[in-house]
Order: C-alpha cells, then structure tokens, then sequence
C-alpha cells in the first residue's frame, strides 16, 4: 500500500489541538482522517504528524503522512482531500514518502514562529492569529533574552505539568526575535498588516527551531520573553529560572493563537520530491 | 449633552453588517449601542455612523457619534467602552464631536480597501481576512482597469439591486491596485504573511476612495478588474459594462470578508482634535 507525506496548514481556532481524542473534540488529526476515510472507501486510515499542535496553534506547515488502500497520484491525494476536508484545513502539497519515512521520528527539526502585538487596544482583525500584549517591550533585552535559549539546554522549567516526557533537554537551532516594520505606504497607512494610522500598534515575530519541543514550550519561551521585555524579570533573573528546572519559576506561556508551526525539517534524502 | 465622535475597528466576520435589524441578528450597530446603553445606566443611545458596512465586511477606521447623558472625558468613553464591548468590536480613539457633526453628512470622502489572495489553494489561516480567486491575474490589465473608476462616473452598473438611492453618481478620487510581495527572510518564508515556502499565493491589494459608495460598489468594482485580470473581459469591455448602467451586465461582487472600510475623511475643521 502507498504511504504518502503531505504539508498541512490550519487555523487552529476551531481545533482542539491536532490530536485526536475520545469524545467529540473536534481535532485536525479527526477531521484528516475522517476525510481520508472517505477517500479510502471507508477504510480506516491513521495519519501520524511531525508535531501534535496543541489546542488553538496554527500551521502552515505541518507535516503528516499515511497509507492508502489504493494507489493514487499524489496531486490527485491533495485534490481530493482539498474536496473533503473542511476550509480550515488544507493539504499544501503531497508527496510518495519514502521508505522508513515517519513524520516526527524522521524529522531533525521544527520551526515555530510567535506573533506578538503590542499595544493598547487590541485590533479585532487580528486578535485570532496573534498573541496581545497591552504594554510596550524593550526588544534589545528580548532579543538578549532569546539568545539564552540558543543551544542544548534542559527546559524542564518551561515544560507543561503532567506531561511524561523521557527527558526535557533539547537542542535550540535558532532563536530570533524581530520587530516588524509594516510596510506603509505614502498616506502612512498599512496595506499588509491592516494597522490603522496613528496606531501605536507594533508587532513582534519570535522564530524558534529546535531538534524537538516539550508541551507549550514556545509559549513559555515567548512568556519569558515578555517578562525580559517589560522589565519584570531581567536577562540574569530569566537565566537563573532556566537553569533551576522548576516550572514554578517560569513566568506564564502565552495565548496559543499567536503561535504557527511554520516548518519540519529532514535530513537531505528523506523525502522523495 | 455631550457629543463624541469615536473611531471603531471590527472583525466583520461576527455581524450581520453595521446596521440595526429588527430581530436577533447581531449588528456592530447593535452591539456598540447596547455598550453605550449601560454606559449611560440604561437610557437609550443612538450611534451614527459614516458608513453601513454590509455583513462581513471589516473596519479599521469607521467613524461614529452619539450623545450621552452625562460629561465625561473622551478618554474615559473610550475606555469605558472598550471593557463593555465583545472583543470583535473596539474603540481605536474618542472626541469631542465639533458642533454639526454628522459621521456620515459631513464625510467628504471613504477609503476602502480590498484584499485578494489568488493561488491554487485558499490558506486557513487567511480565508477569513481576505477574498480569495485560484487563478493568476494580470496586474498591468487590473491596473488599467482600476483607473476607469477615477473620476465622476454613473455607477447604476455596480449597484445592488432593490436599492432606493436617489443618485448612481460617485466621484472616485484614488483607484490602485498593489501586487504586494511579502517581506520573505533569508530562509524564504514570509514572517509578515505566514504563507508557507514554495506557494505560488500572491496578494493584491485593491485602495479606492471616493466620495461616497453604493451598497456593494466596491465589492463590484473588484469583481470587475479580477474579469479583467483573469481575461474574461478586456478593459474595453469593462468600460462598456461601466456605460450601460445596467447591474446585469457587470461581473459577480466579491466575497464581503476582503473588505475593510479603512478611513473617513473630514474636511478641516469639522473634527475636533
């Protein structure tokens, strides 16, 4: 039987999360697969993903692969789930995977980016595709601040209660964070973000890859960053709460609905293009 | 009694437009005076506003007034009406109204603007903020045809049916359309946008001002410049179209949810700041 590997994106406001669940979450894992048990004739399919977004995270680029009861072009796989599945999900692409191919045990690393405004009164437009904050930040200690973050560390205080994972150290590839200057135009309004004139509205992109991330973990990242960036905590403070391991010293992770998973990385050769 | 003039910003996608309905739909009008009502300890309050947006279409800069009962500092209005506002609904600024202040009557000109994704596949993540075509346009043609609007114009072609205005004509005073190429960082992904590596999306950006708008014009206006774009009419045709004043002959009005009323424009003087 062919397996497959496509990229999936989504809004993750109407998903509990990607994995599915007993009961009647509605979950991006639930909804691709009921789609490709269609597809399949009624034949139950299970798709394994590269990352399980939690509740109300974004993709566009998420990456998940199956087997199908019967051989299909992989265009022809992405247009017909694209048929099926509901509008805030999407097949982006689709491809054989090659053989051994599992999408989160194959991948060396992922890419997750966190969208921040700033500002006083939080815009409606954007309120559902990025995080808010009401005070202005100093971006050169958030931008200290992220360094710390950068190589192979033990984040169990930034790791979710109750999760079971083996170990919490992990590797951090790149940590970056950026001020976005919209692009005006001469009238000093803001044709791609939408901000209105006169908006002290600014907007922060964080960018963080890892070889793996525990639960919530770039939300907590962006949460110590927040604290660095209003000056709550200082660039030492945050060091010294990331090296005690004790969750209870890490300042709060941040709303999910800032957060995309932007892109799973292979080593050259896993992946059949 | 005190008359404020407020600047509203809202995700369309909730209402049923700006305007009040008889029953239960829920209207940013509605809303916003239901705010003002326990704002003045349950007297009636009545808000006007420069445009009635349709629903599902958005706004950055709506402008509006209503009087209160009682004196209190535009400042506070504004805070105040914030925390009794659903969180799709916010007040970006309050005044003073100057005297004879009327949101619509003493607008001289409005400025709308459309977002149009083109690309084989709608993004999630974009689907409720922009208006999406899966063909590719042509810009150089679009561009053309935007600039058969400017000016004064008959524009009974583009009017919804059933509607009871007294006149067709409008002056246009700006018509543009901008391909926007998103800022991509080195690794060619998008931080300002979130469309992913390798998607041929591309985004439009239609700005028109004028000095007034009929019910659906500028969703009609677009319609016709994606015909154009797409070649299933040539600007000749569209100018054609334009002079027969006559709604069928023009092309299909796009989807409300790529629509935002940007800004209202007063003449000097009428605006206290």
């Amino acid at each position: 039987m062919p397996v497959y590997r496509i990229t999936l994106a989504y809004d993750g406001g109407g998903f509990q999360g990607w994995q599915r669940q007993a009961g009647a979450a509605r979950t991006v894992q639930g909804v691709v697969e009921d789609a490709l048990r269609r597809l399949a004739g009624g034949a139950a399919v299970t798709v394994a993903a590269a990352g399980r977004t939690d509740a109300g995270v974004h993709a566009i680029g998420q990456v998940a692969s199956f087997e199908l009861p019967r051989d299909m072009a992989p265009a022809a796989v992405q247009a017909a789930l694209n048929g099926l599945l509901p509008a805030d999900v999407r097949a982006l692409e689709a491809a054989f995977a090659p053989p051994g191919f599992h999408p989160r045990r194959s991948a060396v690393a992922k890419l997750y980016r966190y969208v921040l405004d700033t500002g006083p009164v939080r815009l409606p437009t954007r309120r559902l595709l990025a995080g808010h904050v009401p005070w202005s930040l100093n971006l050169g200690a958030m931008e200290e601040a992220a360094a710390l973050y950068l190589g192979r560390h033990d984040f169990a205080s930034l790791a979710s209660s109750g999760s079971s994972v083996k170990t919490t150290v992990r590797t951090v590839l790149r940590s970056t964070v950026t001020a976005i200057e919209p692009s005006r135009d001469e009238g000093g309004r803001d044709p791609v973000w939408g901000i209105p004139d006169g908006q002290p509205l600014s907007t922060l992109v964080y960018e963080v890859e890892a070889d793996g991330f525990l639960r919530k973990m770039v939300r907590s990242m962006v949460g110590g960053l927040v604290a660095v960036g209003r000056g709550t905590l200082t660039v030492d403070g945050l060091r010294a709460a990331l090296l005690r391991r004790d969750r209870r010293a890490w300042p709060a992770p941040l709303e999910p609905c800032g957060l995309t998973l932007v892109r799973v990385s292979y080593p050259p050769g896993r992946v059949l293009e």
